[in-house]
């Protein structure tokens, strides 16, 4: 059906190569699915509506391939971008499947490692960018360690910087149209990861010599899984201005990395995602404009042709839940709970223009003469606001 | 016994006042304790072998005292701190006890009750200035919410800023020796509280007007509730050189905030915490030399005795932990471990001195020629230098 | 609106008084509403479409009142309800408050307590029985400890299970019309709560002389509380013919103890759980014929009027979902999504009817000649009906 | 050295093959380590100070052997075995690698792979009985769920049980000298496990036909990952006449299945558990004397040599732990916290012999003569009790 929730390239719906690709081999299983064809996987993207497409080095190429082979594959790989119009947004690196990463690569102890995870870093953001990327993705899964006893997390942070800045230098010399994005994780497959959440990634970029071409690729069920409110750490990432990049999945809060479908976990918090990022801009637009990127798997239990059905699950997830929230903030009813609430008042800064902090003290309202009482019992009605929200939410309204 | 593990002042221990003096009341339970006399409070850690006590405004002075009785009990308690030798290393203010902060103080929707906060604050800066605090500690237990539609988060970090830059001016413009510390909780009370973990906080701090007076106060509890490794988020704060205090406590992952004595909880974490602060520093020396505060709880099956049991458990465990740290730093085993997993090389940049990307790119030892398998066959080891940390943990070595 | 999703006496809706009466002290603030006279809470109940309420000992009679004052509350209420035609479904008492309490009713080290805490039950047995309630919950929330230095648990457990032998003989020799409900929660406010899950109290259950007569009270936050699935715990509480009494609420994952309003937490866990409730029985009908009971908190910055914002929201929330449920069930593309993953296959015994173990080792068919990846090759399509399920709750089918 | 935390066969120290034998592929990474020979495991065990080895089917020959292959392969573990004494404990099946499982084994709801399931445990059921084992485990790994609409819990424990029923049979008809050990495990690599947690499956047990020669083999961080307790979850276990088999191994909480070392997660929580395990039965002597067998993980980052490392560590870490706490136990500092905590009169019933509800009725000292707020103001000075432990923990007494 071609309605409201039927997928367009305008969306700009993006899939990552190794979710409609993953084998669904996990810790206590064997793979169910056979490999994906790259070529094939664009093309059935694109049929299912969606806009572009990404990768790590290893999901396109295969790990020790030779330049011939490589070459090879890329090639057929543009092909299939060309024919059907899928773009490439975003592009990764593989610094976790192989042995060499165990400890890391970023932050390896050793320093060899730490220099060849740089070199191939460097090599597939040449790649991206000559695919048109415009953001290349650092998930640091190995950047971490089960024992506090095995490093230094100062030095390893300070090899992390070096990598980072390194890097960033070298796009910039390149002269290549590339943002960074990091991409925050608590833990697995290491006990602790380094930059485990939305926060500890935002200070560290704060940190670095080209802070300002460095941002953030937050994962929905990454900071679900430390119980942090994901809608909370994408709010403080628009603030700080460094939503560079997101990736769209579900989680059933603090287990393993469960990468559902989106909306398949908590589906409120999704909700209330999706009203932030569609309608929480200036005047009621989009507050991020970028990829609406799934980085999901598909479950385990299901087979091929069911992969397709996950990538459209996602997708039509996602526009249902942008309907309801346009509806949500549409509704007068919600309007008047949220003045109820005086919510917009938060928008109204403490002091006046030009006032300080002798002129505050000085103001006898505001402490000596203030009805603290009065004030204390105002009802917030909150109840109402949550309730129209799950109201709209399951479409009742 | 007056051995190692017996407190004196040089170890700089420091105690809430509302911690001993918590009356035990809890979210289904009345108090089982009566209220604790300040002065008396002074006095017995005192005699316990601390060095300081920090306080809530509303902890020294009742809400709502008259301004004769505010300044009779403020006597009363510089009397005792006199006597005693006391110091007062930090205070901190009460801005989600009573219900006119119930959404908030910084971020309450409502002007009025945000600038009833900020004066609060103002008087009781004030009062830690003319008893020597050097810090002053803000915990924004209120400021956050149970649903994602109560406000809009951005404009409540807006307005956590505007509050911080404004006391910030402030403690400037008066020219008291005093810095902020910004303490990070996930949630409780809140469903979801701003600045979740150090991560957030740090960031926040980034955005400040006044960035250089504000630091952290960490507490282990609060990143232990959302899973996070409280040794990786303080050596992070180390590193961005951040931590301005800390509040050692106990804690069972993630549930409500148990607040139990130091090392009560995890304590192999805690272990490594002390063996940071006190060995992390440059040479060996300690990392951090700040006043070692706890806040804790003593169990509220505990009677008034108790809570002076409590405050001796927390020293207590803090020394021989830092036996066991020492112990551990100089066994040669353990740095022959160190050694085997190259832990050390971690310190060593990636690039030579002078290096840049163009020299690491034509180092064909770094890529074309790295033998990728030998590297990843390297052990670390790290099971071995694990099982020297606990051994030391237990005393066994 | 009088719709479908308007609550009638039908419904079987039922508040705890304690729930309406909750004056928001919480562990961090004080009280932000009054106290709520019991006699209202029936008629304001009964207006919303409520049909039952139901009481600890203390919230309706408060703790230490004289037996003439009891009297006097207790005809007041029996006034108010026969005024009404609600019904008292179920009561329970309050042996976590009051510190004599602080470390158990059932499993306190003091026998004296112990003793207590049974007589005092049994005096709001006599109550609820004469006030016609058909369940009595009991909720050990002090039964636990911090540390596991604390108590032999295996001891607690005889005392346990002793307290709850004679209270049912004594409900058995009265001859009321009582059965008892077991209430589970893992933590708070003990570090650890004996019978943490319905799987323990199920066990638990087991071991008791009058096992027939004492089933479960499960509540959504508790379960949820240790990342534990709701609904399948309910399925195994019914499979077991356990689940007596239910507490619906909202939680968000591993924290404090929210009781949040019904689905303004996990709310896909909640449309499975009306799912099952509704739809699950024999043929399609009610698999749970019970009250639905809400225990939950009204939000602590709401005030004295929004606390029946979220009466109407949990009864409002819960036929939204029962809708949508039906829908869900009626859905030829659910059903046939269902033979799809071959669900109902799950319904047909692993033996045919009079096979045994011999009959299976013959059957070569079983194994010897078992075609295992033409059945591993199998998809289970589980994206497609979770999908369906998801478009259900969000009213989009 | 050959202390008394060297370990000898009296010790009763069992290992999984499968641990050892860990190749460290996990979900984000390839294999780090080669396979490892059962016979060279056998007679490395053995040197260590090991007493039994235990595997599943697939461990020892792998799926899809030959006949032939198989024989050749058993014979040559059981000559390892005569030849080094060591013991084989326990075995189980694999029923989750496979991608044949994907959906379940007992609960599959295709029949077809049930009995498949049942025909290849019976398999292995006997070669345990042949190898001498005593406990014959089950864990269900793949018995779950993604999604609540995949299936009907009931039905699934139906299938469950029939399979155990019919599987205990077979042992019975058999006259094999085995006995049932059910693992619960919450989540991973399912969403939601059936049977999650010791409660689930103790009830489970309740059910079951045989229920006798049914246990439990409960495994340290599965419990820890739904932050139970795992000291509470083996008394409950133990108070059933349940414990038949134990997973020794670490955990740091709700997280990932992190299988650490023995100790090496919630170290303290591991102190209770030996001293629960070799002190806590009759007259102080052990209340479990089966197999102390781990479960865990050697680190990824760690090679084939460390291997041993972590074998060796685990013993070590139980004998010390077992030494601190028969210190903590023949402390008389303990024995006196204990009586101050009034601890001992937990195992006093809390009626008379003899005595009636009818009798406490009559008793008006338990009720209406009860000082209730003298008994609240006794303390239980726990804090003391947990220090000591703490200092016993830490070799500090």
């Amino acid at each position: 059906m071609a309605d409201a929730a039927t997928p367009t390239r305008d969306d700009k719906f993006s899939f990552g190569l190794w979710t409609m690709g993953w084998q669904a081999r996990d810790p206590f299983g064997d793979a169910t699915r056979g490999p994906l064809d790259p070529v094939e996987a664009v093309h059935r993207l694109a049929e299912a509506g969606a806009w572009g497409i990404s990768f790590h080095d290893d999901d396109l190429v295969p790990f020790g391939s030779s330049d011939a082979d490589r070459d090879a594959i890329i090639e057929k790989f543009r092909g299939a971008l060309a024919e059907t119009g899928l773009v490439v947004p975003m592009a990764t690196t593989n610094t976790f499947t192989h042995p060499v990463f165990k400890d890391g690569a970023f932050t390896a102890s050793e320093r060899d490692v730490r220099r060849y995870a740089l070199r191939k870093i460097m090599r597939n953001i040449d790649l991206a960018a000559s695919l048109g990327a415009s953001t290349y993705v650092f998930w640091g899964g190995r950047e971490g360690a089960e024992t506090d006893a095995a490093k230094d997390v100062r030095d390893a942070l300070s090899r992390y910087r070096e990598g980072i800045d390194l890097l960033a230098q070298y796009v910039f010399d390149q002269g290549y149209d590339l943002r960074f994005a990091i991409e925050p994780k608590p833990n697995e497959p290491r006990g602790d990861i380094l930059l485990p959440t939305i926060g500890h990634a935002l200070a560290f970029i704060g940190s670095l010599e080209h802070a300002d071409m460095v941002g953030l690729n937050p994962e929905v069920g990454h900071e679900q899984m430390a119980g942090l409110s994901f809608v909370h750490g994408i709010a403080q990432a628009l603030w700080h201005d460094k939503l560079f990049h997101i990736d769209l999945n579900g989680q059933h809060g603090p287990k393993y990395d469960q990468d559902l479908v989106f909306g398949h976990g908590d589906v409120k918090s999704a909700f209330f995602l999706v009203d932030l990022l569609e309608n929480g801009g200036p005047d009621g637009g989009a507050a991020y404009t970028g990829p609406r990127h799934f980085d999901y798997k598909p479950y385990r239990t299901d087979d091929a042709d069911d992969v397709w059905e996950s990538v459209a699950a996602n997708m039509r997830t996602y526009l249902l839940l942008k309907e309801r929230a346009q509806a949500w903030r549409a509704d007068p009813d919600v309007q008047e709970a949220l003045q109820a609430a005086r919510s917009p008042e938060l928008a109204l800064p403490t002091l006046a223009d030009g006032e300080t902090w002798r002129d505050l003290r000085a103001d006898s309202a505001s402490f000596e003469d203030f009805d603290v009482d009065a004030a204390a019992a105002r009802g917030k009605h909150y109840t109402r606001l949550d309730q129209l929200a799950v109201e709209h939410l399951l479409g009742a309204r």
